[in-house]
């Protein structure tokens, strides 16, 4: 497996599952679990143990609120973590964007945009640190590049039609 | 030991130091320690366990930016967990309010203000837990609010002197 | 009587009710009241001199928008207060948070998340401090915290399945 | 006396005053006092009570952090309250300013700005509110009218040459 | 008249319209208009100049986004200005109340809460205002603040029968 | 004339200064002056008229807090109005930044960033506007974009060496 | 053509269409893109280009999220760039406001309200800054004042009928 | 050369030199710029094709304000793009946060946190996505983990002595 996404709770799936369709379609392989940093915290550690173990090379973490999985993740490994604020509650991901961006000095995550956008690209920047050892996958982003240009160039034309 | 008091970094002391001036004057014996949540998680768990062994009955937790210190002791003891936000960094502590107090169902944090403010009442708060078991402490609440409110009377006096 | 729950609001029951369903499980009694901090101020004093005659050892208070209910019991109890946000009107809880929150010194409330979350949370909280001096609650606590980790668990392997 | 002007604590004497300077301008008559709303709500009380026997016809409350003060005063006085919000602690008076003015409905506090501007505007709008009773006030409010008006003038002119 | 209230768009109505509600029932006369600072500053003036002349003692405005209506107000009269933020737009209200509520020193604004809360307080403060010189409405006003108080105290009988 | 610059307050002309040094480095002329939204609205009008009549294209307008100066100018004006947000007061310039922006539709304000760095791309942008009708201007702007590219390669080479 | 409107998306079409009403009703060309600066750079520097070829005097810019899209135009031009911010996702804003308005020196960007007001507005002003050289428009612009100063009088006429 | 950092203006030096001191600690090349996604596009479009022709594997960008620093280069390359937002400005750096991290779907930013904490995670980030491709670096990124565990823990022990 290459990449390990692990969610806070099951509520977080719909914007979730926006990475896994990334994923797929890059053809990387990925486990997804749901695991909570605060309810299963011996799980989280399992989970980054056994990842480890079969040669993940990035995480994902997605959490909401006072959002601390992809914190608790990336104190227990050295490999790159990416962590997707979700929008639970009544604060508009205000709460868990600062939850997982504001990390101490050390510990980085690497945080992405709140809601969906940010699920989508937290399996991109995946696929691109994977891709700086892997040729395959760096050709394919560019061709994942390329046809985004395409996509706006054609919503361009059809404005324009 | 009856409190624990744990800060995530040791430049924290200066506001979390409040909370132990408040222990001392109540008589409420504590254990003080410098644990990070992302960078000795192991230290933390040991912390709480051993805490627990010597009959501590209430944890306070502070940290700042995305501090999940306090989240962290929450998940691992069914003890009461206080959680003071420190004001480290640009965001003010918006960041360490929100981080500690929008904890999920199931694990909560019992958050105070930012600040000093907030480590002064955070003792207080412990100081509360325990008496709720210990009438001599809860006299001493009694007299404590007494004092509180002959010192605003007495600034009142000031003012119109 | 062990816990005193007042709300500010009438419209605040579908939240408060949270709270209300942790208590049942666990079998900790409580009362439930609608007082105003601004409109029945009375009232509030009233209840918690009734309540604290009555042996009670936790007030929870919910309120909204300017929230200073749970304030003011702090101010007129040594026992401890936990504060729930109610994201009413129009600034999603931001403003009954900092109102709840950010008590000046000697005068703590124990704040939980705004909403939903946070009235669960309070249940719970005032359920570990009366098991500060409760061994079945705290045996019950321990397997509350089992349950949702089985929870958890269990959503996991629904995911994987 | 007219006015009675309450603070939450003494730290809040300099941003207060300013408001002391204004009514000293107008020669309205007031009292000063330094009462907490959480240590002192007994002094608050008898405060608001006394004042009204005196002939008091507005109020003026300024507070900090979670500023509950006006509201207090809102709830025992059926007279205007007008509200400083006081910027202590981190979070710039964000706090106190929805604190003051984030009232539920019936029971309004008339809220001015953050800190010393908000000071002098309350002291001007109380004038105003007498003013409505007193056509000598209501003559020196259009004369300070004017005199801010001179007084910008002759900022304009001085920059100008 | 005794109160003019101006609202700068007739999309506010259905908040401001609360405000109407409680004059009325104070007995308390009053002019609506629709005039915006911005398209009608014209209008705004003459609403003032005329009120004035009816013998109007207290201006109510209502307005949305960069509120200014209220300033304006409060800039050409000396009576005083009760200010509505309403929560137009996307920004929830923060930019109408901040536009109310952070005005420069010698022109205040009495702001109340974004939205009804506050459409329903500035009609109060009106009334509390005009009531320092007319013993009925004192006296209405005592009356309002008893039945507000057996309303919740109905409430609060309801929810636990 | 062709710009008119005019600012709430003459504390704010430290950070209006950088305005006027932009508009003499392009040799474009411009008025300066201190009036204020509130204190004297009169003197706005005016100053717009007489601007209007002296041939001004673009006004500058610069205030804080609940900053209406740009909203008024705006309303009395076809002319396109730039507005700067000054960070005076406690809030950072959150409040001035959106009195100024949020216009209503209708009556736009060009805004730009709250400060300094505002105050000279205030500059800038009116030198844009007159550009559109100035072939001298508009190869004065090139040179100024050549010249800042220029300034930031040589911080570059002085950082590499 | 006389301004050349782009967008980052076109789910921000039902939003920035506003603009072209206001631009069909003065009479004004203009051309309208969907190019996201992000996904098709090339194709907004190679829109630039064309449209100073073709004589575009303003450019309105509308993105959401961290809204770039009128910044890297203003990188590319001289012309006046005017910026509507998008309230897409979850921060309802406060991230395109703030991305569209804090520009660096050098650089501005002509923003204006987040939305369906921006937008309109944002067509105003470019038909503000294409009078400085047009009587027609300028005469135009005077008639829509006119019309919307007609518009509120006639609302207020109903209110009051 | 493995890492190309940038920055927007050498005012961010101060805080973008704790990105280099973790660099050299571990022993990774790296190329440092002040280049302006505003001031200088073609400058940073070089930067990234020769960056990519000389291997670089990872880029940092660091800007204040509207910073759009690091989009412009995640636009322009496929290799993964670490973004510090810059506290520069009135506003905190809750501007240069939003503007950095809100990117749109298809364009990630990895954002760590704002200031000097986010430059050393920025800097330790990219020794992780080298290391998942460079077993010494993995191996080192495993001493500096048990570094800081060890300077926690000797801090503890000096709080406790």
């Amino acid at each position: 497996m290459s990449v390990a996404i692990v969610m806070g709770s099951d509520s977080d799936l719909d914007i979730v599952s926006k990475a896994f369709g990334v994923l797929d379609d890059f053809g990387v392989s990925y486990t997804k679990n749901v695991f909570s940093a605060h309810r299963t915290p011996d799980k989280v550690l399992e989970l980054i143990k056994s990842s480890e173990e079969n040669g993940v090379e990035v995480f994902i973490a997605a959490a909401g609120m006072a959002a601390h999985l992809a914190g608790v993740v990336a104190a227990h490994t050295t490999k790159p973590v990416i962590g997707i604020p979700i929008p639970s509650g009544s604060l508009s991901g205000f709460d868990s964007l600062l939850s997982t961006v504001q990390m101490p000095p050390g510990i980085p995550v690497a945080t992405v945009a709140v809601g969906s956008s940010g699920a989508k690209n937290a399996a991109i920047l995946a696929v691109q640190i994977l891709a700086t050892n892997d040729d395959v996958l760096a050709l394919k982003l560019h061709e994942f590049k390329s046809k985004m240009r395409e996509e706006v160039i054609s919503k361009d034309k059809k404005l324009n039609n």
